[in-house]
């Protein structure tokens, strides 16, 4: 299974997921509001962003069955996951015409498109390859964090790690780790390597907006947009 | 309104699907059925492209309205319009299996591989004036045939008839020509000239995709994938 | 090799090129003038077109081997090539400017998004594939024709038929070949079946090419662009 | 003129790349050679990616005259651009193969996706905002650097400031500059708006470049590729 051998490569750095002070301040239940706001307008913003990627899955698919998978996570997120996050957003005071005002960050901006400019360049497995770190990290992040005391119980974070801990979520990793492996099977070993070179790249990028979100950064310079 | 002069344009190309003989066949019940049969199938796989051109809108949509109103044309095509269409060629005594089956034509993936090239080489409004032609001349043919005696009725090609000049099939039209002036809008005429020209090209190849289905035509060399 | 595939494949669809009325009639030197001049002219605007896809080649690339020859392929189609083709059209009295005005024929425009479409939604193999038809058989017609009796001295035609049989012109071919070959090695089939089906749907556009030249023809309804 | 409304947005950004401790270490000949071979490693690479946007420049080209002139930026960077940089490293003692095994830094990676998904989401003139920033940033730091006392006349770093201080590469500047310009005219404002982000973000990604040279840094967690 290829996503056993992109697992055997990232595990380190997604330990590193788990002592960083906002993920582990999830966990705990002791990270400051602020941050998660940030956190949670940059993460809408991204939302939209990572529904092109798999809105060019769909355009890129060799078969029938991924077009209407991708299809389906687009129409899934732009119809219900954003719901979620507006709702979820509400319960921190923050109106949905805020966060759809939210400039994106330089760390949003770089992984968004970075994703969506090797989508674009290759095929559909690069499409595959760049979409699945945000999908499987969630999902593993939510699995880890529901295992320690109280984190699915807290007032304001428990919601988020009961979400990527969920069986849906779950679901939704799993059928992106599939089409990572159906795709990879047979596959030379310059296009394998192609393909781990996206995914260890979002990976990193998965920790640049952990970071991002903990120093609630925008960009160097003065943002004058 | 952008879409009143592309009107004028080609209104006179129009008129002349109503005397092709396919379409009049259509619309006087007197079509033979295997040149039906030929539409049919090339039709199916033609949705599969187009909805990859809706794909390709949500990708490169410039605010959420739009990326929505794409991802919703994608979602339905996939997942209810094609069923109606195996439904429909059911009653022609057509497996799924066929359809699925069904080798492009020459029309086919002429007319779909310019939607798309096209849409990838410019930006959203490429796309849209791309996939105008086909929602809108569907329309107005299944409105004007159902003016035609007996032609909803038929117990063949009433169903075709019904389905285009349907509230419904009108909306999605109307929402497309929507698109396309809010976009148009304001646009230099270098670009508008260039959106003309994607409509004009489209509304040809709809031409020869009655043509491509009256002589039940596939490509000039002996196909052999 | 996977070019010997490809030729397995092709070989009956390229013999017929030879008996074509078009190809013939430049071997022979019977061709009527005004045919070849609407070939000259749909020829021109498909070289601006074709060399897009090389753009998308440079773009698309693995490696710098790869990146700098479609550069190159690039660069010296628009500032060499093109200059060859209007020196030509020249001889036939077709200045520059009515070059530059030619309006594309459905042919012409089917060919080269085909061609486009199929290179933006896939990777640089893909790309590969798309322009390998027209280098390839251009190559080996010229070598076929110039064994035709008086094909290299006639004196509109001889130009022509020395120009695609040229060390130079076999050398691009060959070139072309090689990359193919190379980027189709350990390819997995379905991956090798898509580049076999680009690359005989372009054999059919080639064909298609010489018969909208014979018959001088645009599209099927009166032209408004 | 667009060029100037975007001069007045960026100014205070571009003012403060002279007082960043890198550039300002070239133009006084103090920075540490660690950097700047940092820098111009990362800087060989970033080459090549940004001839791929030149690449989708002239894919993407309205007319013949922006195609030809991307098609030449390409060719030029490709043959001629990248030999100047490799015999400049050569005199820092970095060989060529050196060179190409550099590893990609985050900004470096971030940068340069940015520039290609913008490129490929949209039209030409994406494009060419995306290019501008670097060709008109860096004859414009040349020019400022060029009148600091000694800075032209340094041994390692005076070839940097001639060069791009230089007439040819002025031209270069111009040359971009004139075809934003060009496209920019007549355009609505929302579409201006977008151009005006593409090129500050590229503005802000600049100057992250010059501290990522600072810095020496690759990504935040360990580079396993």
């Amino acid at each position: 299974m290829f996503t056993q051998r992109l697992w055997q490569k990232v595990q380190p750095l997604w330990e590193s997921y788990l002592t960083h002070p906002f993920v582990k301040g999830i966990g705990e239940g002791t990270l400051a509001q602020d941050k998660f706001i940030h956190y949670m307008k940059q993460d809408y913003i991204y939302l939209i962003e990572y529904s092109r990627v798999f809105a060019l899955g769909a355009a890129k698919a060799n078969d029938l069955k991924t077009m209407t998978t991708f299809a389906n996570l687009l129409h899934g997120t732009m119809n219900f996951e954003m719901d979620l996050h507006r709702e979820y957003a509400a319960q921190f005071g923050i109106a949905t015409q805020e966060l759809e005002e939210t400039k994106p960050s330089a760390t949003m901006t770089s992984y968004t498109n970075y994703m969506l400019s090797q989508s674009q360049l290759g095929g559909v497995a690069h499409v595959i390859a760049a979409v699945l770190a945000c999908a499987w990290s969630y999902n593993w992040i939510g699995k880890q964090l529901a295992t320690w005391p109280g984190a699915t119980e807290h007032a304001f974070y428990g919601n988020w790690v009961r979400m990527y801990a969920s069986p849906e979520f779950s679901a939704l990793a799993e059928e992106t780790m599939q089409m990572m492996n159906t795709i990879a099977k047979h596959q030379p070993e310059h296009e394998l390597a192609k393909l781990e070179e996206i995914f260890v790249n979002t990976c990193q990028y998965e920790y640049m907006f952990w970071d991002m979100a903990e120093h609630k950064s925008m960009w160097p310079l003065p943002v004058i947009l």
